[in-house]
């Protein structure tokens, strides 16, 4: 089937079909979401209103057998933060629209009616909207299990919303089925799955059982090159044995010791209870819980890495997926809950209301400090996301994130860049990560640049974590680099060994040309990144953002982050540099 | 006493008096605030945080006897929209600080404890910072009995927070007393009884015992130029007979038969109840209920023109003051309620809880929206004020304003400009003023330059409402005259003569050169005027403002409004010349 743009008009319900245009020929992922959001969307508008577009986009190996390069991209004017927004996730979805020869689903206007809901049908040949009231107001779980009822559960996938995005809060996720059809894969930041809601759009079923795996049009250099990228994640220590055996939270305690775990609100880098919660605990508690069978789990097809989990409760049922660091860290450390299993029961009720457990945790942890609950208190936490669930005005101050959780309470002590919270890493003990997040196109994003790479696990080098030397180099490099990982539908995950390994690097690109029959080189992959950055920084321009907007709160710069007793130190004028290659 | 700067560091407690600088020795009122603002506070701090100051200013004839010249100027960076923001009232303070020698009152930095509430004891030769635990949570009208029962009745005026501003809530007003002492004129818009609190402010007292009105240094000079002012403003129509006789409310059928009356949160522009709420009814309910035996009031002594009200319940009881047109508009028009003890119901707990009732309303219109309560019902709407005074999740969000509303309900058809809620008229049929509210340095404000008078009263010429045409120079002109009428002290409404009437335009600058034994001419105005403007623009686009945020919200580009059937029509790049003089 021809790749091509499907878009879907909700106010008119006409659903048109376009080849795709030349000039996105190369474009997959964020560079295809970006791309569209930047022509097509007036960066002003209401990012509830009509004129926001929700865009879904697979990478450029997307539907392949590139090994992990099933990440779905999601793009829109964000409603938490005003800026552009790419979020991407796993699960099956971005591997079945590529087979289906939808590079880019674009779903544009809203319904003149708010109380119409559709679910939208992808097959091989035909792209259908119908009606859904019967799922009107479910969570994320009980919708899957009614689309499983209708639709069946072999090769297929869902995306979904949960209440929170049917509702417009702002820290709505978009929810993606993983192998197992659990909707447990989330594009969670920026709120996008408000913008879906403000589409009338509950979920969209993806039917994979008439359509095969995308052919490259070189078969050899393509074969060849995915197996030295696989190769080389086996090998690289971080890809290959880290990740694999203790999942994303490995890096609870490496934070933890490196002094840079935010702790209470970000008031410490340092907590006594991480060791109770970190990824090796988790590790041996699954072990000993029985699972379900395995520890290493993949979050979409074709993943060799593994470094997603199931966990499952003390009587070895199924719970949630096995909580990743940032929300073991948003949801635990943040909040001084040193109790995995109460960590699990918030990481369910995020997916099931279909909420960014990043902008929860980080919105309970500024509720606390403002009174609403006690530092430690899971029950309390606990109820507080039940109170979203519940559709609360309480709830709906939570869904709406960090920065209106402390605009209600009257909290300034408050950890956010342009209105999105910051994840699991201080910059105070961490600087380099502390550029990233001020100056990122998304609001406070770690992967965007993820400087913890190079400042505190010395892959790609090493640059002391604790001064303003080299961040803003080394934050623009992984940033342009990052920009064109998050193109490929290729896991962020690589970078570790791109980074360390010349030879997974070029087998990014060969991969690419293998598949397309191009010629790119290493300096046509950072032209890539260049230029989704440049197109994003252009839209955020246009929408008002300055680089008075690239700034850390202003208390980091005051207020030190014991152990080191450091602040964020990287002067604003190296900051205004970052995009020093947008013209 | 000699005139000079008072700072108060509520972190030290340590009270600085400092002589005034001779840069700002003909600087009072907003002149003052906005440049003590923008030459002191970061402008990306937190709003909340340390690093902001509020600033207290009486103008530059306040404490004198020129005809209206008691308004108060508070400034500071507002938590509401992130912008500068000064805001005036009336009441007894300014007059009162004028005569104290204090030419700016400067509260900086926050005390450590947050659970520590002061007064501020200001009386001739001393400040005192005295604590009130016994005030804490109380609304304004319980606040100022208490202040009244240990300071007295006589002689002093009382500025004071509801519980609203104590909690930080972004749409929370600074209340000064009037002639009766009772809390009513309040310095509404922009957040800043938050700012006080955050400073741990509750009150401050202004002691009139000990001084008296300040004398000019060309006594025969000012007298002069003081009478042919008063004389000016009793012969203008406006000032001298619509304003005295009907108050502001007088608005209201006059808008509704300019179609420009915004309705039902903004979808209509003409609304069949509003002669059931107009400034006539208004009058003849009080004049048949007795009032307080009089209809025309001054907000602070030495007004000429009168055109506050005591509003009276059906018993003849004392309720509150007259609610003015935006409050009877943003009440009752906004939300489709044509009931005047109902609107005075919600003016008193506005004025009690500390609230902006242009925010209240226009939030409560986008409640109604999101379907929390029906249009037209009173009863509903004063229940949702009542949970601000409560505390609850609920009023929490009602309480930081309209966009905070619209957010946490998902609703996108929302009145804001810069976060501040629209007034009570629609630019789609009063052009000019959508200049104003879109690029003001305020955020959505009707009276940083009030194109109403010459769009619709036909004062200072004519510019045609529904047309593109002249609104951008009519804007920037109003808002010139405006910023130089805010750091004199004298009440907006003077304007309507000064713009009439070239000897009350030269009244203005006769009575500041008889004053201060100065020699400006009216080029002098136009040009303080200008550099108001200029030290708030700089300080909004240092805080991250462009053009990009100098619009109105998308929707009314396109959404026809009746009966005219007309959009927003003045294109962005004429907007974008209404600063032309900033450089």
């Amino acid at each position: 089937m021809a790749d091509r743009i499907v878009r879907v008009n909700m106010k008119t319900l006409a659903i048109k079909e376009e080849p795709l245009p030349a000039k996105w020929a190369a474009f997959g992922g964020r560079a295809m979401t970006s791309a569209i959001v930047s022509e097509e969307v007036p960066p002003t508008c209401s990012p509830l209103g009509p004129d926001n577009k929700l865009v879904f986009a697979p990478g450029l190996l997307g539907g392949s057998s590139a090994p992990i390069s099933g990440r779905i991209s999601v793009g829109a004017k964000s409603p938490l933060t005003g800026t552009i927004k790419e979020s991407n996730a796993g699960g099956q979805a971005a591997q079945i629209m590529a087979r289906l020869g939808i590079r880019a689903l674009v779903i544009e206007d809203k319904p003149e009616d708010a109380s119409k809901l559709y679910t939208m049908e992808l097959r091989k040949g035909s792209v259908k909207l119908v009606e859904c009231p019967e799922l009107k107001g479910l969570g994320n779980y009980d919708t899957v299990a009614k689309l499983i009822a209708k639709y069946g559960d072999k090769k297929v996938g869902y995306v979904s919303i949960g209440m929170a995005g049917e509702w417009g809060l702002t820290a709505a996720s978009i929810a993606c089925t993983d192998r197992e059809l659990r909707p447990t894969r989330h594009a969670g930041r920026g709120g996008l799955g408000a913008v879906m809601g403000s589409k009338g759009i509950k979920a969209i079923f993806c039917d994979d059982s008439e359509v095969s795996m995308r052919e490259p049009a070189n078969k050899d250099a393509f074969r060849d090159a995915s197996r030295k990228f696989a190769k080389a994640l086996k090998e690289h220590p971080v890809t290959g044995e880290g990740l694999p055996t203790y999942g994303t939270n490995v890096l609870q305690n490496i934070m933890n010791e490196a002094g840079g775990l935010p702790t209470r609100n970000f008031r410490e880098g340092q907590w006594s209870g991480a060791s109770k919660i970190s990824g090796e605990v988790q590790h041996d508690t699954i072990l000993a819980r029985g699972g379900e069978g395995k520890i290493a789990h993949g979050c979409h097809a074709g993943c060799v890495i593994q470094c997603s989990r199931i966990w499952v409760d003390k009587d070895g049922h199924y719970k949630t997926k096995g909580p990743e660091y940032e929300t073991i860290w948003a949801h635990g450390t943040n909040c001084c809950i040193d109790d995995l299993d109460a960590i699990a029961e918030m990481d369910r009720l995020d997916d099931d209301i279909g909420l960014d457990t990043i902008e929860m945790g980080a919105a309970i942890g500024v509720a606390m400090e403002g009174g609403l609950a006690k530092f430690g208190d899971a029950a309390a936490a606990i109820n507080l996301l039940k109170e979203v669930q519940k559709g609360t005005p309480l709830g709906r101050i939570l869904g709406c994130g960090t920065d209106t959780m402390a605009r209600c309470f009257g909290v300034s002590h408050v950890p956010t860049v342009k209105g999105q919270a910051m994840p699991a890493y201080d910059p105070r003990a961490v600087q380099g990560i502390g550029v990233t997040y001020a100056t990122t196109t998304m609001g406070a994003d770690h992967t965007a640049g993820y400087a913890i790479a190079t400042n505190i696990l010395k892959v790609g080098g090493y640059v002391d974590p604790l001064k303003a030397e080299g961040q803003v180099d080394l934050s623009r490099n992984l940033q342009i680099a990052t920009a064109a990982v998050d193109s490929t539908g290729l896991c962020l995950f690589v970078a570790f060994a791109v980074l360390d390994k010349p030879e997974a690097f070029e087998a990014v690109y060969e991969m690419i040309n293998g598949f397309y029959g191009l010629s790119l080189g290493a300096n046509d992959v950072v032209e890539l990144g260049k230029a989704v950055l440049t197109m994003e920084k252009k839209f955020n321009n246009a929408a008002g953002f300055t680089n008075a907007h690239d700034r850390l709160p202003d208390w980091m710069s005051t207020e030190k982050l014991s152990p080191h007793n450091t602040v964020f130190m990287v002067p604003d004028a190296e900051l205004d540099q970052v995009f020093n290659f947008v013209t």
